[in-house]
């Protein structure tokens, strides 16, 4: 290990701190004035902490409220809340019992009330209620003669608005005599508020004439009472919620840029919506760390020591049977790119500490990893070509391990030039 | 059109200009003290042009020399100098003659003359003589071999480098009388002075070793002939030459940031050996154009107007059969991410001026392209798939067309954001 690793290591620490639900939630509070009684619900992986956060900062001015995360991710009992846990990514039957719960209390909202609406990833499974003469086995029989035909998530997120009790707006019409105010933590790239948990206080953008086409075009079977329940429309305007986005993706940016700084490193942010391979990412990466490093243009370089930053998340394409991940792959790609470059730092990292299915957050690797595979008889190039990620870059000790994180806001990609 | 896209095409035009042989050649010569005789040796698809701009510089300075270049690439004559053209890129008996009257003409050089040697890509296939013993017909069916058996690149100039009279530093060792001034144009990221044109006046860093672990490796069925000459070591030291590379990707991107800031765009070079997966890169520079125009972070984004610029030469697997080329499949991609983005102009072009089998460069697509393919009856994506980028950026108008440049460094990618 050397001090830019360390550094770089730092600077990582501190941007997922930054986005963890209880900072996010703590922020976004500092910006409402609550002017009356608060009833808190809390939806998606993150609920728990989310609430937790909320309650230590506006402690008994909560009334009283639901908590409704996945299975094993309830951490305790938060005083004065009511904790459940339900299935994901499949809703099942203590889904649609919670969701009921929900319901029924926000029901009961007047004027002088305030619903404190906390959203996480995972929402859409867990808070779920199929609309009068929808059931649940109908909802998970059209989504999967969805996949099984190859539609589009947008497609099948339109389908599944319109067969929900809360999806698409209609929670929050269920809370007409109240405001809300929704937090959300972002998972999704661009922050598309219709489909983050299914946007149960956010307009739908969808309309049930597309709905009703969707099921014409991949000839979706489905009962009378469904497409009954298809034909009737989401809200399109919603009058008593103000919605504020936390803890995502370009704040994991912006915190790792202030680290940066801290740091002596200047930052900058090159994008904050990377969707691309990830493996082409990891090469263009090594490409721009090459020129950086070089600054064989001195006055069009970036200037050194530097700190160029990305967010977003990448998607790997299978080839091979290895075991890996996306950011994993990005930074063993990139250690091929960058081999005995000197002064730079590459690192790629999930925010949720889990990188496909291994025990890494994701890679971080330098000039010298490429020969430190070679060393440990590992051939990078080849175990590139069978996704392997995580042995190459176990071999080299460029693994990222942080266990998880409790938040999940995409993937940070980093080069740290010094 | 509008005014950014109008400024972008400057950039390019500028941009091109400065790297065209006679430009680059011109630069060079501005470096080099000549003191004794100068006689000229010029080889390569641009050696007629580089040749015509030495002469236009050195004028009857230079006594004797030699040009030879690809079929249909010379333009007439030039006073004083012989004009000879061969294969490529196979070589063939032409390239053999021509190489044979080089060397003859430089074997007689003193050490009061001094060789002005002129190299551009195309150069390896174009002078060639193989080794006593070897044929031309050995080489080609040695390297058959090696593509058949999936050598790489590296490999295959192994061994044609030890079985050339010239290639692998051998050409200046048969200058040893005079000193010689290598002026390359540059057509291969990085510029590795020992490929370009098989680097006959540079260092050989492969070895006879190298060479018989290859031929082992793929079990190459060869000659005891070309077995001897492969066991001759190249020269790993060449005292008598000094080598300029001119008109590389590194002077496109430079050319393009002066031209940007000429305009009043702050220009930033990001990279200028970028060479991964063409509609990968698009995606990427999508994804950073709207950081950029949305100015998300705004002491951390990189302040607008800018002009983002990116060089190298990106790569296309192909997966359809339709037209285009690696610039127009880029572009394609990019018109895909930054549906309805204002302000944002991003092109790639190919500084030849040809992009795969097309009459197009490149392309320039902004946020309207997507749209404006729409509009055509075309799908963007379903084009994508298809490698069918030239059909969609002519359907948007969106093609970049120059016509050939005379010139061969790569390609210019740029963000340009008002």
């Amino acid at each position: 290990m050397n001090a830019l690793r360390d550094k770089a290591r730092l600077i990582i620490d501190e941007a997922i701190a930054a986005v963890l639900p209880e900072e996010a939630v703590k922020k976004a509070l500092a910006d409402i004035r609550f002017k009356g009684n608060i009833v808190l619900v809390a939806i998606g992986k993150a609920a728990w902490n989310m609430a937790a956060a909320a309650q230590a900062v506006l402690g008994e001015r909560i009334s009283e409220g639901i908590v409704l995360t996945k299975y094993d991710h309830s951490k305790g009992e938060l005083k004065g809340l009511k904790i459940f846990e339900a299935g994901h990514p499949l809703p099942d039957q203590n889904s649609v019992k919670a969701t009921g719960e929900i319901l029924e209390m926000v029901g009961k909202l007047t004027s002088k009330d305030e619903l404190l609406f906390l959203v996480s990833g995972g929402g859409s499974a867990l808070f779920e209620k199929p609309l009068e003469g929808v059931s649940l086995d109908d909802g998970i029989s059209i989504t999967g003669q969805l996949l099984s035909k190859g539609a589009t998530i947008v497609e099948m997120n339109t389908i599944r608005k319109h067969l929900s009790a809360v999806k698409g707006g209609r929670f929050a019409a269920h809370c007409k005599g109240a405001g809300i105010y929704t937090i959300v933590l972002s998972d999704i790239i661009g922050d598309p508020l219709d489909a983050i948990a299914s946007g149960p206080a956010y307009p739908d953008i969808s309309t049930s004439e597309e709905a009703l086409k969707i099921v014409s075009k991949y000839n979706i079977e489905l009962s009378e009472k469904c497409l009954h329940a298809i034909r009737i429309e989401t809200p399109k305007a919603i009058e008593n919620c103000q919605t504020m986005v936390t803890g995502s993706v370009s704040e994991l940016c912006e915190a790792a840029a202030k680290a940066a700084q801290k740091l002596g490193f200047s930052p900058h942010i090159l994008s904050s919506s990377i969707q691309s391979e990830a493996r082409e990412v990891g090469s263009t990466l090594a490409a721009m760390a090459k020129e950086t490093v070089r600054n064989n243009h001195s006055s069009f370089t970036i200037k050194r020591p530097c700190a160029l930053i990305l967010g977003g998340e990448t998607v790997v394409h299978l080839n091979g049977d290895g075991l890996g991940g996306r950011n994993q792959e990005l930074a063993l790609a990139t250690a091929i790119g960058i081999q005995n470059l000197e002064n730079v730092v590459i690192c790629s990292v999930g925010s949720d500490g889990t990188d496909g299915p291994t025990e890494a957050a994701g890679g971080m690797v330098d000039g010298q990893s490429f020969k430190r595979m070679k060393t440990a008889g590992i051939d990078p190039e080849e175990k590139l070509n069978q996704n392997d990620s995580f042995h190459a870059l176990k071999a080299s000790e460029d693994l990222i391990i942080t266990g998880p994180t409790g938040t999940n806001v995409n993937d940070l990609m980093m080069i740290l030039c010094g």
